[in-house]
């Protein structure tokens, strides 16, 4: 286990009817509020109405920027802190899922910078200062609700990269199962596989000593692997909703890299996918993931799928190493089939011709991951098997 | 699931030599210390001096409060309290065990008080104001390093009591594994009895759909019992003493605990033996823990146990449920026995006499638990089973 300085700062209100608690924890930092979200499902399902009646009776001003997509663009980012600029706004507050969580954090942190926003992306060192974030959850995945990163995409230059600054994390978010009740199948399906590959990320990794950390890995994949699909048949069982938003949130909040040297793989690796295709972030990650596994299973690597396979998905630990191993990982493949996620590249719309320009993005500020580091050559091996 | 409200602010700095950080950390709260440890084995590992240095070199201006007792008592409470009033201290700096971190606490309230400590503890309403602590941790065991609760004895009046406000939470915890080299065996046992008390506290428990939470008990769950005895063996095995200060503070920071409704049951039973006899509290929980598990054993509790020993012990699933269960609770019993932890009541000399005495008192605030609630005499006839 290596040195680490914990701080999970984001104060959580979980469950039914939290919302409530939305004006007092509001003036916590002031009365002016930007309110981030992205298309019409806050409005379908009455959050939007219940967040403005919330502001309005509590005396609180706010402007709204919509329309945040779901790979967030710099260009709603540079929108957002405009507002924020013009109207001296003391929170911006995300209703939605991770784009528009994302997008929030950035507005607040550009709503404190001189330059153009991109340039707080490129550079996280050139954020300063951040106005207070919050948020309010609508989709199980991202884990933006709890961390201090965001994800933001520039068309203009196909570029999708990840940023991130301590006082970005949010003060507090509001998780209402509930409100994920409307998130249709194949969204839910996706959630859980970024859930999961967050994890993942961490979970394959050769830190020594980490036991803990590596145990607790486990019981959130488990808790994936036991709602994902339950959460798909039926949309509004509690329990599965709630299980899988708090493990979404609890998934990359630092609680499993603490005490590990991680450098993540699959993350980068699919950006590109989204950069230049706009697929859905969590599709491509259930599809690279398997691919992934493959390519990185060695001598070096196998007992920690042995690990995986035996404590995760109860394979008979008497058998050969490589025989669990692979299992383990065809499990893992079937697990993201039965989500009814399509499961090769082609399928999504990704042209074979872009895998090479795609593969030499996904290395260019550097070599993929620590576990088994990945180069330019890698990653076109793991796409191709995946195509 | 249940809804909860997450706070854990308690910043964390884990591992070797983070006491670097304590001045640049002690400064962001002001400049005036006092210090609250217990006997010599601070000044025996040389922790103590390494304290005073970088306060002299950082011009931090300390006093101290040594002799802070193993289950700490009002008394010292009150002196604390004192100098800290005297010498207007801005934080309460915690070196050592549960005990020291415990006290800091209630010094730290008690300072912002005009009438006596011991009505703090006895009606925790009373708390309005605390003075920041921190805590530089020498013992695995109760988790006061990143909780806001304390236990405070009252040894004329023979109560042992919890308190607790959220201010009382540390702001930061310097946990260093190599300062819990030099715990001897008995120590470790007891103070890995005392993790596994907290968690199987939350563990069992009736609430429905934290399916999340009961994995992560169990992950925290075998990270005790994998090393355990091992720090035992091999007192300067830094993975093994890592991963047990790292699951002492996850183990009742509220991780396992938001989501459900929990009402301890084993610790305020221990509570009184060690108030009547001033045991070590870890060994009267190891002593009680099996009693308590086969007395509220019964067809409303028998899949919990069963979950307990499928997924922790790896007991046979096939087998009956009743046959499951008590394999687990016996394999609970053979653990703490390899821990060296002498199992009977009667073997650490608490006389049959006060047996009755201790139960009523136990019951005092009220009914223990929730997973089979208990009256005195419930107590009573676990105290009889373990006596």
């Amino acid at each position: 286990m290596i040195n680490f300085n914990y701080s999970i700062p984001t104060k959580i209100f979980f469950g039914k009817d939290q919302v409530k608690v939305l004006p007092e924890q509001i003036k916590n930092y002031g009365s002016k509020v930007l309110i981030a979200y992205g298309g019409g499902s806050i409005k379908k399902m009455g959050l939007y109405d219940k967040v403005i009646e919330l502001l309005k009776s509590n005396n609180i001003s706010y402007w709204e920027l919509p329309g945040i997509e779901p790979n967030p663009r710099v260009t709603s980012v540079r929108k957002g802190a405009e507002l924020c600029k013009e109207h001296n706004i003391d929170l911006v507050l995300a209703v939605g899922g991770g784009s528009s969580i994302d997008c929030a954090k950035v507005i607040a942190a550009a709503a404190n910078y001189e330059g153009d926003a991109w340039d707080l992306v490129l550079d996280p060192r050139k954020i300063t200062k951040v106005t207070p974030v919050a948020s309010i959850l609508t989709l199980s995945a991202t884990g933006s609700e709890m961390d201090a990163g965001a994800v933001i995409t520039n068309l203009e230059t196909n570029e999708k990269l990840g940023t991130g600054h301590p006082d970005m994390a949010p003060k507090f978010s509001i998780l209402d199962p509930t409100y994920t009740f409307t998130v249709p199948k194949n969204q839910t399906a996706a959630g859980t596989a970024d859930i999961m590959s967050h994890i993942f990320e961490v979970y394959f990794n050769l830190t020594e000593g980490a036991y803990l950390q590596n145990r607790m890995a486990e019981a959130m994949l488990k808790t994936c692997i036991n709602y994902g699909r339950k959460a798909m048949d039926e949309p509004e069982n509690y329990e599965a909703r709630a299980n899988l938003m708090w493990t979404s949130s609890l998934a990359i909040n630092g609680l499993l890299t603490y005490g590990k040297a991680t450098s993540w793989s699959v993350h980068p690796m699919e950006h590109e996918l989204s950069a230049y295709y706009d697929i859905t972030h969590g599709v491509g990650l259930a599809i690279l993931t398997p691919a992934w596994m493959e390519y990185v299973l060695s001598d070096k690597t196998v007992d920690k799928f042995v690990e995986y396979g035996v404590n995760v998905w109860n394979i008979d630990s008497s058998k050969d190493k490589y025989e669990i191993a692979k299992e383990a990982i065809n499990k893992t493949r079937e697990f993201f089939k039965s989500l009814d996620i399509p499961m090769t590249l082609r399928e999504v719309g990704i042209g074979e011709e872009k895998l090479e320009e795609m593969a030499k993005q996904a290395v260019r500020r550097g070599t993929l991951g620590n576990f088994r580091p990945l180069e330019a050559e890698d990653v076109l091996k793991i796409f191709k098997a995946a195509f």
